[in-house]
């Protein structure tokens, strides 16, 4: 694959900041089909660990046409609340471990980050800060962040976490920002969670092609 | 106590937004002395609703010299991650029930919020959003913000606090800010997690006074 | 007049961030008939003090349906830049000591604040500045903001001003907020700049009136 | 020059939010000796574009410890307040156009930004807002902040420039921050505007060698 040979494989991390199973936000990643039986009111299956629909729709996008990329949705859910006293001779709680093995392996993130009272999430920011704990896993790589919501489209959320981000050093692409609109016309999310909305796909596919030129680049390849 | 008669009296619920047992915010609000055995490295008795540090100091000083208000600790530890699917018909889990109860019944609000990777931390935060489910129970209340952190005392998560505020619709009294860097001299807390330097205690106290002035302006009395 | 001795009457100064004659922030506060003669590209009349549109609108609404209430617009456009070595025995030029005046005189205070580049403009920070050299003159009174511009209708823009107003002693409302999406249907200004769209000077009254009822509890009417 | 060849040449323009003469944050660029008459009170010559006390450091430090790397010191104060009226058939004042070559020139910027109320200061936000105007002239380029200030050292100014360099498509850099706290002992400034303090200039010169890598990364090289 000449492409591919071109652009050398890069591993990116998808977070959803919202724990609830329909979240628009975990809908801009899912990869579609699912083999697990699913939840008849919020379309997720029970019991395993599930792809929102935002990331999932970015996990799509990738698969079809951004070759020489990869999106891993990664469940914030099993993570416990912060707290240094779980911290016991430089060892953290084993899902605090896994976590911190996958951001660590990663070689840049993306964030779905639903605005919850005009900032992040309480489970995204736990979860950020789990992986901050010495030695930083996020240190300098490259990040983007998509969101949905209402009147800003998620946006305030988005730079309450570029603040956090200048802490861990991530390194954010500044352009495009994608903020979606869950609750204006045109529908964007089918009953199924699944993004639907044709220039948000678009938007969503050029927020990802800037995370690997700019992970590329970041890299010097 | 005529003093009593002319400042009605006002209940400030108080709130760390740090786990650890030993926190320095949390020591901002202790009440003293403590009848439960403590954990020999971090000061606070096991398996009980702990009081942090910095508000233990806040209690101390509200109880010594400021008649008419009253400050209850309220501890955030056990409530779960926000997630609106626990949400029931309507109804809450207990621990959140319990909770939303305390910041419906508060005239005005105390926060010791660390700052954590250039924000608040995800439990203050998630705290914050499970009282905010409607019928929001901060609404149109005053409250004030006190950190202890490194270079900037926790500034920079009393700004993202703020930010929270104007959605919550909290009136946050703007001076004195109290900013308290924990980690330079004079020493600050003594090694059982008492606040003991003097000029600190002062500014506290000018904090809850000023809380309590604008309280009483907002009520109308 | 009933109306007036129920409402003692409240003298709110109303600022623009831009400079430009035609702005729609402006235009958020015309009072509507002029007597000058209008340049023919941007709806407002030369070499003379301008009251900007989305202020203008403000001024009519407040007459005509705000008893208790006057709105002021004071134009920022003649200041010089901050620069401290201005100051001259403690006296400023003579604009800033005529703009610190009106500040001074308010009862509270209208912010007609455009977003430019996510953040407040150059104009509107340095008439802020001027101001605040002490005596501060903004202290202890209440704001509004309001804002046109693109997708967040300037709203990046509201929470820096809100930051700096924690420095000001300023009580801003917290609810409603106007973020007026000026390049989204339905049209919201005519050719002249005139606010004409029905539900954003509704949601203006309502501001107004919400800046109205939070100056005089503050005042303790 | 080995290094040279090693470390191609690197164009850093600097600027500084404050227009006072004796401006702590334009001293941390000064280049040392001045054939110019200085004002006995403000260490700034008379009626000359002056370089600012903390970009004279760090165009000293540039220059005698950093190859590969220029620092240039575009002085603010001849710009007028943005005004987009001002643009005449696209193009704009002088003191305008001669600001705007100085920015698409440069291969990264250092910005000496002063807190007032708790953001930039207006003259500074004025200068990006000129530059930024239609082609924005800082796009996709590196940059970091140094900042003087009370408490914070100016770090409130630096996080709202922050947010701004999102639209403006600039790369800042995440570490090392510097913010000097004027006021606080060891004395930082000589009597003469001078940086003095060695750890301050340690830091500053690990913010410049930070510009550089980083400056190299991003171009490439």
């Amino acid at each position: 694959m000449e492409a591919v040979a071109a652009n050398p494989a890069i591993t990116v991390v998808a977070l959803c900041g919202s724990l609830r199973k329909g979240s628009f936000n975990r809908g801009l990643i899912r990869s579609g089909k699912s083999s697990y039986p699913l939840c008849p009111c919020c379309f997720y299956s029970y019991f395993i660990p599930f792809r929102p629909s935002s990331l999932s729709a970015a996990i799509q996008i990738c698969n079809a046409s951004i070759p020489g990329m990869k999106i891993e949705y990664v469940n914030i859910a099993p993570l416990p609340f912060v707290n240094t006293d779980l911290e016991v001779n430089g060892s953290f709680p084993e899902p605090v471990e896994a976590f911190r093995r996958k951001i660590l392996g990663a070689d840049a993130f993306l964030f779905a980050s639903p605005e919850y009272n005009y900032s992040m999430t309480g489970p995204l920011k736990n979860a950020i800060d789990w992986a901050s704990r010495p030695p930083n896993a996020w240190a300098n790589k490259p990040a983007a962040i998509v969101s949905t919501g209402g009147s800003f489209g998620g946006g305030r959320s988005q730079y309450h976490l570029r603040q956090v981000g200048v802490y861990l050093d991530l390194h954010f692409i500044n352009k495009p920002e994608l903020f979606v609109r869950a609750f204006e016309p045109p529908q964007k999310f089918d009953i199924n969670g699944n993004l639907i909305d044709f220039e948000t796909k678009e938007k969503l596919k050029q927020v990802l092609l800037s995370l690997q030129i700019f992970t590329l680049r970041l890299q010097g390849k």
